[in-house]
């Protein structure tokens, strides 16, 4: 069997495929239970009283990877939030220089999960998974925890045929992706030799759809904060003093209010300094795999008019900065009535930054331009929070080159290339350390509702992704001679 | 004793004022504990799931002024919200003309209190009274169960006293006042007869200070409503859809700070239509009774430069409307941060209305306003609710009259006049159907925290609210020989 998924030879490409099919016919159901183990895990990062958990999840994962014959080790644990690093080569991890005859490549994922709130709009405990018409339902299900263990169980069918052996493959798995990859950032520098690589695989994107691969050539940066306003030092009486206190909800409502313009484009100058206009070509490649408004309407369910007016969906989406309102609190949220004037407001913002953007200095210009503006309140800037940068896949990528047959192969049709609008934040800094050209090809979709209650993950999708990731390293670690 | 407090000679004020305080010494224990049991029924009425706390507290108040001697019935108790009414004469409430030799005073007063949320600000449970450096701590302690009860050990020394036998006097308490005041406002045709009546006496007000008596001259009406605007059918990724969909928490945040315009002015068509402008001896009466911007700010611990910026701090916050924000809601609100566009965002809007103001026709175009104005998603008005009118006392009125020179003598200086912003919205319409003067005097501090976490009533306070009830009575119910 080794020999026909080798790659080497294109006729035996089909062959290939339906011996993959029937290996995933075979094992699903156990790949189904082993994912079921992992996301009964709660490793829900952001959440400081689940700290333990992220731990016994880095722990669980390193076992199973040991299990695949991986060296491997728990970095950093101290933190609460160990980073899984594994190989397969026995021994130490790879510290020599990349041969040419060799091409490697470093798989990043992340095995912490989104908070569950709001828990009572889940149909089943999102940490009790359940499988249900073909989904498989839990918090995680898709991101990262699906995506990446369709990974590893690639790598058990490369283990299992032998191909593993001529590959030279390493994982890096964190757990605070969703909480800003702060103790893998910090360490970058001191894991350089580990994750030097050809090729930074990334399975934790989406596609348009189920009957297309997605390439996707650009995500965008993230920076967070939480803006509080502190009007009286408790809850007025909204007769007795409505129309005399300031009312700190007004007051926010008000400063919110003027972060975007008419237009929808963010109000705050210097916001868009560095950011060039995307070129014709983006955005006619962006243009071209993207639905229509009433299309987005449909999948969504929600309106397309978000963002900057000015720009195309696709090009709003994935090609210029965003700033935007993950959660707006204060007062009374109750049944029925309740005549106070808060004694606070807050709300939670967070933008989505593109090549050229400074992400602390958007960040700084954000905070001071809403403190500069408040009125008879105080203002508290907390939380704040800058992911990594903004990252652009070169279209001369030798890496995605060498995986466009393969997905045009497994879907019947080439894949579309798509500039997306969320930021996996470390990846950019992982590109740069590994000295690796990003490859990111993922299977979720827009139903698997991931960040969200009910998040699920396909079973066929999770299947594409185990038959996409086996011959993406095929093809990434061929060896071609040159002429 | 029966003649010293029959108030017929000024000379023997002082001696009742020492007679009331010696009372009052030697049963306020008594006094604090009965209002305890009261405190401790949590009926709050916009809670419908403390409908029976409601029904519970109607009957126990009933049985404490059955005790009194006094004759009383649940009316409409089928609706939960049961009003006590009671008379001092026994037997039949009062059904004949009111002759000018027996003044009559109707008293009105509630027994709901409002919800306690946020229940993790109280330093001990709303519904478990503590008493604590002269005050009493729970919800209801002054709004309206405390004030309410000082009325009725007022009544319980007039009757122990023998005054009562030559008085008029009925009682009217309900219990949906913090949830406007439905079963009462309905029914208020079937009780003209009962509640008819010189002066309509409501000790639900607040003075301000401990050192002066204030008269409410004023109280605005209310409206309120809920507003819900939806999005995307679930949170979706701010990521993948920022700058595509659109953000019900962003369209929410533009409606609502579109409603007030840079001075403050509700900026919606039609909102002012019939409000005349204070008079100049209005403006100098409030004025001169109100403290200044920085007392305020030292008073409540808010800055003063809520609602219209044109017009002085006691015209603001008594005599014009406003409109505030009780309450806005979206999205994530937890520790950290959750990248989503939430699915839905609301406000909790109440107004405050005076003379001259339809509360229907503000409600809707207020309401309409957002409608029109909203894009991209859909707009729900819910929880509808319009109080009564606003109401002005005459500075004619014969009970304000009456009472002056009591409550000079108790608080040893001139009572100050007050129009306040807060509303009780039925006493407008009581005061028509009874066609009594409304006569407002209330001992309420602002550090009593109505409406808020830890409400409190000093026992000072109460003391003083006793004494005056107790002299008002004397002084409405007196027969004046006209020449």
């Amino acid at each position: 069997m080794s020999k026909s998924i080798s790659g080497d030879a294109p006729a035996s490409a089909s062959l290939q495929l339906n011996e993959l099919k029937k290996y995933f016919a075979a094992n699903s159901q156990r790949f189904i239970s082993e994912l079921s183990e992992f996301l009964a895990i709660p490793s829900v990062s952001t959440d400081p009283t689940l700290k333990s958990e992220c731990g016994r999840c880095a722990a669980w994962l390193l076992s199973q990877l040991q299990g695949l014959g991986f060296a491997g080790e728990l970095r950093f644990a101290e933190t609460g939030y160990p980073i899984v690093l594994a190989h397969n080569s026995v021994g130490l991890l790879n510290t020599g220089p990349i041969s040419s005859g060799a091409r490697r490549v470093s798989i990043y994922g992340h095995y912490d999960v989104q908070p569950c709130d709001p828990l009572e709009l889940w149909n089943a405990p999102p940490f009790s998974p359940v499988l249900k018409d073909g989904r498989l339902y839990a918090r995680g299900a898709q991101d990262n925890k699906g995506q990446l263990w369709y990974v590893i169980k690639a790598l058990e069918f490369l283990q299992t045929s032998g191909a593993l052996a001529n590959m030279n493959i390493a994982l890096c798995v964190e757990g605070q992706e969703e909480n800003g990859s702060a103790v893998l950032a910090q360490n970058l520098a001191a894991l350089k030799t580990e994750l030097k690589a050809d090729t930074l695989m990334v399975c934790d994107t989406g596609t348009l759809s189920k009957n297309v691969a997605t390439i996707t050539m650009g995500l965008r940066g993230i920076a967070h904060f939480t803006v509080t306003v502190r009007g009286p030092n408790k809850d007025l009486h909204s007769g007795v003093h409505g129309g005399v206190a300031r009312n700190p909800a007004q007051e926010l409502v008000r400063l919110l209010a003027a972060l975007h313009d008419e237009s929808g484009r963010v109000a705050v100058a210097g916001f868009y300094n560095g950011v060039t206009e995307p070129t014709a070509d983006e955005t006619s490649l962006a243009v071209a795999g993207a639905p229509t408004e009433g299309e987005y309407q449909q999948l969504v369910g929600a309106c397309a008019s978000g963002g900057e007016r000015d720009y195309a969906l696709a090009v709003r989406g994935g090609l210029r900065p965003t700033l935007e309102f993950n959660g707006v609190h204060s007062g009374y949220g109750g049944t029925g009535s309740k005549t106070i004037i808060p004694a606070l407001a807050f709300a939670k913002i967070s933008m989505r930054l593109v090549a050229g953007q400074d992400g602390a200095q958007v960040l700084k210009m954000v905070c001071d331009h809403l403190i500069e503006r408040a009125i008879g309140v105080t203002l508290e800037i907390t939380e704040k929070l800058v992911g990594g940068p903004a990252i652009i896949v070169s279209p001369q990528s030798e890496s995605v080159r060498r995986i466009v047959p393969a997905l045009t192969e497994m879907m019947g049709c080439a894949p579309i290339f798509r500039w997306e609008g969320a930021s996996i934040p470390i990846v950019s800094e992982l590109t740069k350390v590994s000295g690796a050209e990003p490859l990111m090809v993922g299977f979720g979709l827009e139903e698997d509702n991931i960040h969200a209650p009910n998040e699920s993950f396909a079973i066929e999708q999770f299947e594409r992704g185990f038959i996409y990731v086996v011959q993406a390293l095929l093809a990434l670690t061929k060896v071609v001679q040159r002429d």
